[in-house]
């Protein structure tokens, strides 16, 4: 049994920092050395520091870890994973990809990049050779590797499926999205007190946008986006975790993608094998629910430990091809895990 | 000052029933004379018989009227209103009909049928001379009118007004729909609390129907189906009352249809006259928003008494030509206030 | 008719703001001439510098309104309406006395002050003249007169009929408090969806003091307290208005007190005759609900334009002598309107 | 390691069934080998029969097992789970017991029979002899074992630290209870969303009954009731599971009660021997917080694996003596784990 990598947390104290700190908790091959806040939290204990907020109890390791700055020096670790504001993160991350370590990034801040990859290990794990790309262009012993927006992230995987049997083409999406999406203190209660805010300011741009790249080809160096054209609403409701989104596709293949053999190619979709035995892999990475009224955020959002993607209600669409409805735990799957699930396929790959 | 028409209300104690027992507190034509509910609730006074459950207290008026069948003997009146469901108005209403009374009826029962009228007055209220061919055809001295499903209101009279202007041929409607609109004891609290249901069972058939009939001419007593292409998924959220559509739609004259057009199309969008001025008619009909995050249900819904259709976010479609957010309150313009409206229409055009 | 009063409000953009905006629009003696706020929206209109949050629209009267600083100089009136944060007020409130404004204030700041009245008109209107000894002490030719925090309001007026009647000695009270009651943006819809919060900063004390001022009397130019000893607990629930409190009382009278006497006399309570005809006097002061699951926030709240105070679940005590249930609403009655119906006393007594 | 005991589970479909389901999964101890549910569901696979309402998913173990009728030939098993409604259970119950069942009882029906015992394991584990005295009286070779009801539970808890240390006398209690305490389909949306309900039919008798009997001293195969006066105030708000108590108490030992003391005592509490290392035994048994807000529903509910109560809020009373808040979950320690852990208790002392 080799000795555990030493992982930091930037943005320890915030809703995202607070599920890697729980998601963290035992893990097999990672030991979380250094949490890293902001000015108002740096010196105290980690108990004190912060304002929890998730259902499960702080675990133990952290609550006497005494926060320190998120700078090279304080935050030293192998692995360091970002829950920072994207304007923070935009500054601190290549220093501390300068500086040899890896960063985990849950920012937006670098996911459009060229040479950054934006990972969804299930469907692009290849994508993470960019880094060797991007240790060349930027001089980084480190690297920055992304994760995607919480909303595109189940959408994607999704798609992936679809898209390798019948290709895709264009795709309607709209989000209902959970509380905890916005971070903490986040969304007013009375702004959301029965209520719909129909708008989150910058999500439509990145539901476009994003899953172009993830289902991207990796050609020479190189990503070419996908020829697919995205429409997406984004909304938020009043559900503290998971974001649903319903999709209406237009499928290269129409005549084959009858609703059997789509829901036989999510259920049986099966991730390349470098991401397929890591720690955090989600096991299945897509499950088909069958009932009407399925998925639900409430009592799906846990599937695979937060990690798999649910999808239902996979039926004909009257203007395109298929409609269906999909889910992803948007703090685990969508953010903390997911970053997680990047670091273990950059152990695994031997990029560290 | 003519002597106030009789009106009769049959599922009165339900929760679409009360809220016409609200709107009718002092109308300016009608007068309440019997309120029908099923046997359990015969012979009470209305106040025992019934779990009000609106934020408006019950109007004094209704407290101490007894309860009566929903029976062509027992609620005698000019005009009745229904808020039954619609396995029993498929029974009772064509019986009020034939006995001579103008049956409006919120139910499903018959919106389908060639001959009978399916209305919203901002936007056909020429269909309303259906009811002539009716009681022909079926031998009526009364009729049966009817409005939409509480979930196509609001996006068929902003639909109306792009078609108008643009020509509408596809439409992708994604709903987040209210708890008053599933009736009262309806959606169990554990399934809504923390969680959102993706499927209203029966709802999107409904929405992918309804506007094309609303939205067809009249040509020699009989609707040409509007050729428009409809595609929905409906859900529910934990919003007392307000119905959200997100709506992208292609329109035929691409060109002319930018966003600051479209918004001043809405924005001026006018009933033709016979609609226009009776005691429910919305004031505007269509509000545009500007805001960013606007409409919401819990601060837009009550616009123009709930009677006004409120839209926002107006913007590019990336795939097809325009999106946009409408809101409308399920019960009051989306079920009752639109059915007193269509009352009002009949009295005007001398149709009772 | 005479000309109406001028009217300004500071704090105008918050929660309590807002809701003094809604219920002066159309008040039958005040003007609205001035609206004053932070200098973050000093200059705008009022409806740019206002995130609205009540479910009724904006009046049309505020939107234009260029918003002013909160000086003496800015905000000239008669009455000046403060919904001012605490510390804010303890500076600004005395300098609008002094410069002959007449102060209705929400903040807590001077309640406690020997001379300022603590005034809910219904229950203690005389104590209003304490503003006599107030402009001697102070040098003050206009004054400060204050409402209740919103948990003591409904609580004590209920409590005042029951003295008058029984004599209070002992209450155990128990608060489950609105959203609103926390300000704009108050509380996180994290820190309250799914969950409740069992603990309201600094509010047990208020409602274990202010009620004893407030059935205080008064003699010779001086409140002694009311000899009554108060027990409270105070919860933040996911409700937007309308404060719910559960009370038990031991009286002086246990013997008389049986629950139907007390029904009674909660139900016949009577201002004194200057609070009786007032434009906000509420009517009735208390409505006693008979059904066993009430009063109900959202469906009493409204009760009287929302500042009756609703009382329900009368019943004995195992301990003390009477149990039972108080709602009020805490921006109406409890805030904005309290301070209002204050106004319009000074009004009447000829105290401005 | 000796082989499993099977174990039965009457009522199986509805929600507390379903918790018994999620908590046996994986049991030390227990097989579930029938589930047993009304005719409605009688032949189905679990998984059709079942709206499953939990956020854990359903365990495998369930899903295809065969609904049997709730009789003693088709439920046959050495301990039976009743999740049963109290008529039912009142009738069934005494069948599973004559024919050889350990009957361990959700259900109110017995919790009063003076042989019948009302068990928290933690602090009246000696209780479980009554089932001697049952035995004889009845003819039972089997035996009746109840839990109480979900409210009396945290509250009766916290109260015997206190009343081992200092006497407890007079008891005010105000709960804030979760929405899966009344079932499923239970409270309508319609009733809850927005709003708070102040009251819960039977609940406010438990309250003030229950805890007297598990706090009182059993003599001579005779419980003598505890000598504390209750008064209950029972409320239902918009939380999933978790139900919180404020309560209020005066104690014999006033001078000794002070805050430090009581938080030590509650901290320190520990279940008698025979309670104490059993799987489902609570560890801690009370877990005092310190924070000025907690616990918390969402927050709390699930320390200790949902077994543990949680205090908070330890204060001087300014009429008793002490004031706190208790939180308990109300289908787990307060249900289903109860049940559970009794059914451990019989195993242990050899009474099955």
């Amino acid at each position: 049994m080799p000795s555990p990598i030493p992982v930091a947390i930037l943005g320890a104290t915030g809703s995202v920092g607070q599920r890697f700190i729980s998601l963290l908790d035992n893990h097999p091959w990672f030991k979380v050395v250094a949490l890293a806040a902001s000015d108002r939290s740096v010196g105290q204990k980690y108990s004190q520091a912060t304002r929890w907020i998730l259902n499960e109890p702080m675990p133990d390791y952290a609550k006497d870890m005494i926060v320190v700055p998120a700078t090279v020096e304080a935050a030293q670790a192998k692995i360091v994973f970002s829950a920072l504001h994207n304007e923070i993160a935009k500054d601190l991350e290549p220093q501390f990809a300068r500086a040899g370590m890896a960063v985990c990034s849950n920012a937006s801040s670098y996911r459009r990049d060229e040479d950054v990859p934006l990972l969804l290990p299930e469907i692009n794990a290849d994508h993470i050779h960019l880094v060797t790309q991007q240790r060349k262009n930027k001089n980084y012993s480190g690297c920055i590797v992304t994760n995607p927006n919480c909303t595109s992230t189940g959408l994607t995987i999704a798609l992936k499926a679809l898209d390798d049997a019948f290709g895709v083409k264009k795709v309607f999406a709209v989000s209902l999205q959970a509380l905890s999406g916005a971070g903490y203190p986040g969304v007013a209660s009375l702004d959301i007190a029965d209520n719909v805010i129909p708008n989150i300011k910058g999500e439509e741009e990145k539901v476009e946008w994003e899953p172009r790249k993830m289902l991207g080809k990796l050609d020479n160096g190189k990503i070419a986006l996908a020829d697919i054209q995205f429409s997406a609403h984004t909304t938020r409701v009043a559900v503290t975790d998971g974001h649903l989104v319903c999709a209406s596709v237009e499928l290269a293949s129409h005549a084959q993608a009858d609703v059997q053999t789509a829901e036989a190619i999510l259920r049986d979709f099966s991730p390349v094998e470098s991401a397929r035995e890591l720690p955090s892999s989600p096991r299945p990475v897509i499950q088909v629910r069958e009932e009407a009224d399925r998925p639900q955020p409430r009592l799906d959002r846990l599937t695979g430990n937060g990690m798999t993607t649910v999808v239902g209600r996979i039926r004909r669409d009257p203007i395109l091809d298929l409609k269906f409805v999909v889910l992803s735990h948007n703090t685990i799957r969508g953010a903390a895990g997911g970053s997680i699930y990047n670091a273990e396929l950059l152990v695994s790959e031997n990029l560290l």
